[in-house]
């Protein structure tokens, strides 16, 4: 999967690309990930590639003619499964996107700043548009970083044990059950015994048991 | 505001906290943020703050121990209204939980990694769950990093010009409307001619019919 993120803020980006599971995932070259930044399609002596709204209001706009140049380079190298824009009106995104989108080949990821991008660019070079959640971030970059983490941690060989993300919140529409390690007692507060038992077909009931009751208790809406 | 978090990989948060909006607000010393490695309270000669997780199965838990140790040096400190954590099935962070917390004084978020951690953490010192959206991340480090900035964000001052931040989705449970910059005319497709007309009443009709329009349109659910 090669991954193609457009920003104004490309330092902002770079510590969670180099630390822990994209690292790692980057590394044994499951993903390329590449940061390209909006200022080097700047056409002025600038670099300038944001302006005032029209019809006024506070806030600056990311304008057309970078972001276009920048697609066009990259969309003229290969063909992109998706080119997403990250802005809180979006999709939302939920583990079932996230499974969906690390099937992809080759994605773009346009990160808005300020006020947001001018909205042609939406209308016109714009295949999906995706939201983390419903709140507003100062960037589309940490949500970008998101999108990146939660789809990439799914790319098969990724994680050490696949089975862990298998048995992940939401892979079944169930939030996971406790999980405990040692010590059995801290303080006087005890691990389940059941954990304890050895007696793996109970503790896989438990598990389960436990999954459907915190579910009913903190997401009812998942089990619709 | 004083955000103490807490993590095992403090070098992935490094660049988030560095650049833009959130390095000009520590600048300005509207907020303090102070990482806490959580190997640095671990009580063995290996730094181990993980271990398998009680009644088998992939993916490993962070240990009570040190994250109790971390908590109890901080809370003697001072005294914190949340002592947060991160996880995809605690309550969704959305606008209005951002604008209550962006009110608070002293904070703990600790991030999960690996498969979690420990259930009695989340029993005992925990006072709020979080989750930025229903997809899981490798580390609640990304998570950490967002509820920050949604947070940060919203403190009088950190932005340069405050009615930005009132004008954005959500702030009144309506989309924005399309934002547009020069020029006027890019390859042939043009800005609403509205927008330009100087007329401000008539441009600021158009921009709350276009927020209705689109919210209906695209999340019906926000108006209910």
């Amino acid at each position: 999967m090669r991954i193609d993120i457009i920003t104004v803020l490309p330092e902002l980006l770079k510590s969670p690309f180099e630390a822990s599971i994209l690292k790692r995932a980057i590394e044994k070259g499951l993903v390329e990930v590449n940061f390209h930044n909006l200022r080097d399609y700047a056409d002025n002596s600038y670099n300038q590639v944001d302006d005032y709204q029209f019809g006024g209001g506070a806030g600056m706009v990311l304008m057309i003619e970078p972001i276009d140049k920048c697609i066009s380079a990259l969309t003229k190298e290969r063909s992109y499964d998706e080119i997403i824009y990250m802005t809180p009106d979006g999709e939302t995104l939920d583990q079932k996107m996230a499974n969906g989108i690390s099937l992809s080949k080759n994605i773009i990821i346009l990160c808005g700043h300020y006020k947001g991008v001018d909205h042609r660019v939406r209308e016109t070079f714009i295949t999906r548009e995706i939201s983390v959640g419903d709140y507003v971030l100062s960037g589309g970059e940490l949500a970008a970083a998101i999108l990146c983490d939660a789809t990439i941690r799914l790319i098969p060989g990724v994680l050490n044990n696949e089975t862990s993300a298998l048995t992940d919140t939401f892979q079944d529409n169930l939030l996971a059950p406790p999980v405990y390690t040692r010590p059995a007692e801290y303080k006087g507060m005890k691990v389940p015994e059941v954990l304890l038992s050895g007696n793996f077909p109970k503790i896989e009931k438990w598990r389960e048991d436990q999954a459907v009751e915190r579910t009913e208790k903190l997401r009812p809406d998942l089990l619709k």
